[in-house]
């Protein structure tokens, strides 16, 4: 009999999408006139800039003749790609990275699910609370979290709490982990972390010789220059981080699908016997044997993003999703809301007022501005008594969800 | 201290492509002048038909102006790809396939590859043998093989041979099996196997309460009207089996990356308490927790597979490939090598020569003909013995090929 990794059982349905779905519908139904904005899923809503576009054409003229076509490439991606990565994510900022350290992928979340599979099974995995949720359920169906208790807490994962009172900068873990996943600038609270603040991380987990997982997927969104775009700017995590980076939120990718991961060779985990043994070679392995890589076409348009013009063009876009954001946490904290996040990154995280929880402030706008935003608690209990907004909208529609919440929401 | 997943240390070698890479570029680099064929790697050398041009290019327009830009997409295909799939490759040979059991994605390697996840780690794998090697590996990655022993068989697999002596018909299992990978038409031997020799693995899967992971990348490759296409062609077949397909070997997408698994909806594996639980559902939270889709670019292109010029432009790439097997077939068969597949298949499956192992046969071949094929016995221990050469190579170089071989190979 084919029995199922039982593991999936611990998985909790995925209540959040399908209760905003369920909800914004029951109102549709109601208020059929209604024009809602969603400033609620972080789907960017820009075209893709003229210079990817120029370069996928060129790349598609170039698998319409057998000179120039493209078969099977390299399963980690391309060295076109994987050296512009090396040379402008990371040279250019002092940081030394070899091309064969970078694997090209088809997402961060791919990424970020897989990556998990290099580990023990009895592994102690660490998580932000709130948190992006790939990072739980991937470690679910892994089988490292136990059953969850009624705290809407898995047994054997540690949470570390990012709340206004610690202002969303988590402490160190209380007892020793082996896996740690941050994410910086954060989904969903939008804050950063200093070099300082971030170097007591890799401090500890050299210190417990851990990994940390490190989700920089938003870094292009940094405004403030004493914030590290990389935790390899960070003395040490050369020996103990994974950094995961993509075009989605970059370059507007979320639909053409191109990122990668940074696997130092110096960062390792440890056999049963405390042996020593490299990342980098067992992430190559795990992606040659079970992946086939980005598609040609698309490694080139990711390659157009280094050119000149694609990166004028990529800051310009940045740049307007970041005036949303400005737009958004103006308007919210002049009719008294406190928000944070929005400075560095492209999420609004905001404190639901006095009273109201993460579901009744999703109620709240929902039904007095016609606003669609996600609750909060959605990222896990600590998000519990928070709202999330992202600067990913059209301007027009931005700037009337904002007006519709300064005029209409009753606080 | 993370520790590693210890089955990793259970995989053997570099991985078969990897090593035949290693030996060619020595020899590139001993014979810089030596002007090399590769028939070895299962990859297509012709470009994307016209049809398929014309819809990646409408399609990165498409991405190019915000009113039709596409950002994220269903995690397990658009519908307009899996509705012509579900029609075109089942409906239109009398297999019911609704959408919703197709799931689109990024290539069979990674589908066959993480199919298992879904199962329990003490589930018991049969393989036939030789077979393609990303089966073997991502089961042992995943903790089911146990250790190889000194013949080269993990002591936890079930093999099934499939030599000249059975006709590369393997016998079903001697005892109970939980998991079945089958691929007909086969990499890499080349052989297919008849509705009633299908149906013998469908009753034994439904007998057993097994699950078949039916590879069926190869089914445009199909000559023979007797031969099924789909193994849901055969009765009973929807409640034990999943099929997986590929746009790469049809229509030249090694490089572009597209490909669909078909899960059934009355396809099911059971918990410990014998309760049957559904494989689609569980295949729908795997794929859209882990991963986030195919480019919409890439799916609009595959879907142009469909038109009528595309059908035709498709068959006529098939059947210049199918002229290649029987150039090779003939020509191996003209100098005295015992030669099967090639006619159901791109794949030539020949017996290497009295005293020649595999990879004697794969140097000799590249010493004296120039030419880069892959040993059988990197399929497996029965696949010593044999070697493998693909119709894949351009027609002139494959004639030139034969040629070689026919004059150069001191037999």
């Amino acid at each position: 009999m084919a029995h199922i990794n039982e593991s999936y059982f611990n998985l909790k349905g995925s209540y959040l999408f399908s209760e905003i779905a369920r909800r914004v519908k029951a109102f549709g139904k109601a208020h059929p006139d209604a024009k809602l904005i969603r400033l609620g899923i972080g789907d960017v809503t820009k075209p893709l800039p003229p210079a990817v576009i120029e370069a996928l054409h060129a790349a598609v003229d170039e698998m319409a003749s057998a000179e120039s076509f493209k078969g099977y490439g390299p399963e980690t991606g391309y060295e076109f790609l994987a050296e512009k990565v090396a040379e402008h994510d990371y040279g250019s900022r002092g940081v030394k990275m070899a091309a064969d350290e970078v694997f090209i992928s088809d997402g961060a979340k791919s990424d970020t699910a897989n990556f998990q599979e290099l580990f023990a099974q009895d592994c102690t995995v660490a998580l932000t609370d709130p948190v992006y949720p790939v990072y739980v359920d991937s470690n679910v169906m892994a089988g490292r979290s136990g059953e969850m208790n009624e705290n809407g807490r898995y047994e054997r994962f540690v949470y570390l709490p990012c709340t206004a009172e610690n202002g969303f900068n988590p402490a160190l873990p209380d007892r020793h982990v082996d896996l740690i996943y941050l994410c910086y600038p954060n989904n969903p609270t939008g804050a950063v972390l200093t070099r300082d603040e971030l170097k007591k991380w890799v401090d500890y987990a050299r210190e417990q010789k851990a990994v940390i997982l490190y989700d920089a997927a938003y870094e292009a969104y940094i405004r403030d220059p004493e914030v590290p775009h990389s935790i390899f700017e960070i003395e040490g995590a050369r020996e103990v981080a994974i950094e995961f980076r993509s075009f989605s939120k970059t370059a507007g990718f979320t639909g053409t699908r191109c990122a990668f991961t940074v696997v130092p060779k110096e960062a390792q985990a440890y056999g049963r016997n405390g042996e020593a043994h490299g990342l980098n070679a067992l992430w190559f392995r795990r992606q040659s044997t079970k992946f086939n890589g980005v598609p040609y076409i698309i490694q080139k348009g990711a390659a157009a993003v280094y050119t000149e013009a694609g990166q004028a063009q990529v800051r310009g876009m940045i740049g307007d999703y970041m005036e949303n954001a400005r737009i958004i946490r103006e308007g919210l904290e002049s009719v008294g809301l406190n928000v944070f996040g929005g400075r560095n990154a492209p999420y609004i995280w905001v404190k639901t007022p006095e009273g109201i929880d993460s579901w009744g402030f999703f109620d709240k706008l929902l039904n007095e501005a016609h606003v669609v935003g996600t609750p909060g608690s959605g990222f896990g209990p600590s998000g519990e008594g928070y709202f999330r907004l992202t600067a990913f909208g059209r301007r027009d529609q931005t700037e009337e969800a904002v007006e519709r919440i300064r005029t209409r929401l009753n606080l």
